[in-house]
């Protein structure tokens, strides 16, 4: 037997490894050393996953729903990743006990991998990092992705655009208070889905969602379809799966997935490019002078704009 | 009678031109040309403001608070802004009509100004554009500045830490999904506020924020208060003024609040720097040559990480 060198975390994680794959992220999440290295090592393996995006204001079942989904996908065999940015749900550890004990059983399934995104101390911003460690799942062999957020912040609906396809939970009677959040969030949902569709007005949830899509003008001639589903009985969600995959063929076809792709993939660059800058900026002219000069900008000696003059020129 | 020099619009706004002030905040909150130099200019001036960020889960009457200690401040004739980032709220178009009208008849006051910050679009985020906003303000005159936020999103706490003073709003009963929320916001919270008092449960949620206090290890000694209010009648809302006033003079005396602004002078400088490298670098390679590598990353031809190798390396 000759020794062979061991294999890399990466290999490990590719290979099914679970405990591999959660280190994986957890360096890319936290930029820890060898962070770039994965990315550089997996962006160019990546692209083949299906993405999901699942928004909507807390209180509107979105878990249960993504628990449901994952069984779906599941059925064929794929790897199935959860990815969990809202801090609402039962997969971050919010959420009540029976919606927590539902996921756990969810997560003894060996193609099922959980991570809950922290939802503070990104650096470069939540939706950057939630997008390499979506990156990093697809390279990695996940074949379906489904990113959950609570679709009421600003952060977390540029989330939710890492998604391909991204799915707008609504509830009927959560008030108007909630109902005014929708606006914002409307815009970027491709499928629309009345959740406990049993309760009360879900004829008059499914009406308004109807009336504000005919009233907004769509960035593209895809009509979002609304389907109702009882997340807790299962109902409707053969319709969700369809619609999903109905977007996502009309999204290949029209070139607006390529759009989606590319308007990430400039992001990506930008990113990367403010972060090589300010730190080769950072390494020139050092540490403490810049602290110097923050120290100055805090006592109102100088603006910001001037102080960042003064720096440049040196 | 000599012809002098028309005044211009930041000297307008300073005198209290509504109109002109408006004008000055569009420009920076859309960055467009001349933002730079109203920084510039306002920068050395600004400091003096009282800064409070009210924030909490949609629905806690938040907006009918934020009216009330408007009138509160405006007793003495000091002049009070609000900066609206909150999508539920009236002063941004949100809410019921009846909240509305109350704002509006705030609005008719010419010593309030009220701002409504568009919640997308702003390519340094929402957070650094308050920051900017709440500068300008302060700067040219206002004596009270309140931010308005939802405090549900990552980006929404972020926007509410300009505040020297924050406020959280609880309202009792909002059910264990929207309590989950409070875990993030609670670490940034000065004070606390049980809302709608008079309601069944207000105990309970007053007990519960106690019991997380003690929980929750505090970065400063402060220990923040909880105030019981009923926004509607306006009871509590003195001891809130209070509770306000009594942080402030803490802050002053510890030092916090010269850690504030020295975090805050940090993230502008920073910020002002990213931009000014990323605009000298694309300056010099050129956008046509940084859309090609874009286009190259999204085909996935290229990872980030060696196109903007490649891009320095020129």
């Amino acid at each position: 037997m000759t020794a062979a060198a061991p294999p890399s975390l990466l290999e490990r994680a590719r290979s099914g490894d679970r405990r591999a794959l959660g280190r994986v992220l957890s360096v890319v999440e936290n930029e820890e050393p060898g962070a770039a290295e994965i990315l550089r090592e997996t962006y160019a393996q990546a692209g083949r996953a299906v993405v999901i995006g699942i928004t909507g204001p807390p209180g509107g079942g979105k878990s249960t729903l993504v628990s449901r989904l994952v069984g779906a996908y599941r059925e064929d065999g794929s790897r199935v990743a959860v990815v969990a940015v809202d801090p609402s749900s039962p997969f971050t550890g919010g959420a009540i006990l029976g919606d927590r004990v539902r996921m756990q059983q969810r997560a003894l399934d060996d193609g099922v991998f959980i991570r809950s995104m922290a939802s503070r101390g990104h650096a470069g911003g939540l939706s950057r990092t939630t997008a390499r460690v979506v990156t990093v799942l697809d390279a990695l062999g996940t074949a379906v992705v489904i990113v959950e957020t609570v679709g009421v912040g600003q952060e977390e609906v540029d989330v939710v655009r890492v998604a391909d396809t991204v799915v707008l939970v609504m509830v009927p009677g959560l008030g108007d208070d909630i109902q005014a959040i929708k606006a914002g969030v409307l815009e970027i949902a491709d499928v629309l889905v009345v959740n406990k569709a049993d309760r009360p007005g879900a004829d008059d949830a499914a009406r308004d969602l109807a009336q504000m899509l005919t009233l907004g003008k769509g960035r593209t001639p895809w009509k979002p379809p609304i389907v109702r589903t009882s997340a807790t009985t299962g109902e409707g969600l053969q319709d969700l799966v369809a619609a999903i995959a109905r977007h996502r063929a009309w999204a290949a076809e029209s070139g607006e997935h390529d759009r989606r792709r590319a308007g990430a993939a400039r992001a990506e660059v930008e990113a990367v490019l403010r972060e090589a800058l300010v730190r080769r900026l950072a390494d020139r002219i050092g540490r403490d002078r810049l602290e110097r000069v923050v120290e100055r900008v805090a006592r109102r000696e100088v603006d910001p704009y001037a102080a960042v003059d003064e720096l440049l020129a040196e």
